[in-house]
């Protein structure tokens, strides 16, 4: 199943998308797409009553597409997950996952505009596959009870300021957390429809060159790997997002250093989860 | 004035404390101590309430104290704000704030027990002075502006895994964000009662024998000026709380290294905002 919300922030209605286009109106079963709707088994009543047709169509036209899910507790976030990566930043393949964390207040819709931070120079982009928590996870113990705990996937842009993240401070969090800094959507997608989290397409272009074309099977740390990992050092809450880190041909590691500018246009997408979108603008 | 959240976890009743040791019970004003009731004008609506005699007294025996600010939606963490404590870690001055971030998640009560993570041996101590923001802030421009979003004040408990925060990562995260690792509270203590936040004493002990005993005066960056400095890279949120740093005496900085095990216990204070106290109890 496609999860999907649209509206202002704030006041978003939760829906389901079906294959043939339709967006369906997810009000009568839940107030929202959040973290006790995850762990409430609402994606199962959702495909009940698409089942026997029992929702309402949505009209989206002229609708914001926001975040699929309300506002994460957490954005878990590894760094240097893709070998390709890790060599244009200069790094060593890590032995661990790197993890740090993002302000779970920069996550904003597939379509918003991204605001360039005042005095910013650096300003780069990240094309991630975000993994969305669907169940309370501590301490797991196998893969199979990692996979568990997935809720769903989507497509997520870990924006990031580079001066900010490694030239002000030791942590990269200062650089990872500006304001609307991480794109999330614009579907969440169920386990089921996904596939193998594994073998999955990733690609961003700005202003219509391509700059990241990887695939998920590169990743050094694979997704049962990552949740399990950080399940034994954090709890994770429905609703809680992991970003997986990001393939090589970020503006840190091309020549010139290509970093964004206002005007500047990025798509990104992942095979099967859909497409982003945004302008960078001066904040 | 000093707001306080009584009872269990998800269930909390938000009250007053007054300097006689009574409790007002603030439902009538507010259903919990939140980013709306800060940013809503919610404190003034308590002083005048309690000066008009308008409350009931909440009776507390045998309830749960809690973190007297529900779930922030960020805590964001200052590291090595103090020379001497910069010093014992062998850490130089940092010419900048040094930022990271925990979960939020691990915000508790003051009293509630503290789990050592499984397979940890380097668990340690650190009081802070806790900031709790009162109004969204973006791009502050003076300390004057930076002290007027600032709710209150509390004592804080940054909890840190030595061998996660700095063996396992380069980002220290990872030891920061285990389960119950920031007691909060457990009052959140307006300005106006506080003071200069400039010339707080703050002291930890543990098992009884003095750890850390410190002043906010050894700040390096004081509470304006990281303010201010966050919100340049970061959107402060009513609710938010930002842990400030802390002074010498940690175990890592100690002759012998006397890391937490279970069954020890934690005493911790700053003037004027009370006291702490947690069991250390294995996962």
């Amino acid at each position: 199943m496609r999860l999907m919300r649209f509206g202002a922030p704030g006041a978003e209605t939760p829906a389901a998308l079906t294959e043939d286009g339709t967006v369906w109106d997810l009000r009568g079963l839940t107030p929202d797409i959040d973290g006790a709707f995850l762990a409430g088994g609402g994606p199962d009543r959702a495909r009940a009553a698409l089942a026997a047709g029992s929702l309402p169509r949505l009209e989206t036209d002229g609708l914001r597409v926001a975040p699929p899910v309300a506002r994460p507790g957490k954005v878990v976030c590894v760094g240097l997950n893709y070998r390709d990566h890790a060599a244009e930043t200069g790094a060593a393949v890590p032995e661990r996952p790197v993890v740090f964390m993002k302000d779970p207040g920069t996550v904003v819709g597939p379509y918003d505009d991204v605001l360039i931070p005042r005095g910013s120079v650096k300003t780069d982009w990240e094309v991630e596959l975000a993994v969305v928590i669907g169940a309370r996870a501590r301490y797991l113990e196998t893969p199979a009870e990692a996979t568990a705990v997935v809720a769903g996937y989507a497509v997520s842009h870990d924006v990031s300021e580079r001066e900010f993240q490694l030239e002000l401070s030791p942590q990269w969090d200062l650089g990872k957390s500006c304001e609307t800094f991480n794109p999330l959507g614009p579907q969440l997608v169920t386990p089921d429809e996904v596939g193998d989290p594994g073998a999955l397409g990733l690609r961003l272009s700005v202003n219509g060159t391509e700059r990241q074309h990887g695939s998920t099977k590169d990743m050094i740390f694979d997704v049962p790997y990552l949740v399990r990992y950080l399940s034994r050092y954090m709890v994770l809450e429905p609703g809680d997002v992991i970003n997986t880190g990001t393939p090589a041909g970020v503006a840190l590691g091309l020549p010139g250093q290509p970093y964004l500018r206002a005007g500047d246009t990025v798509e990104l997408g992942i095979d099967g989860l859909g497409t982003q979108r945004q302008t960078f603008t001066p904040a």
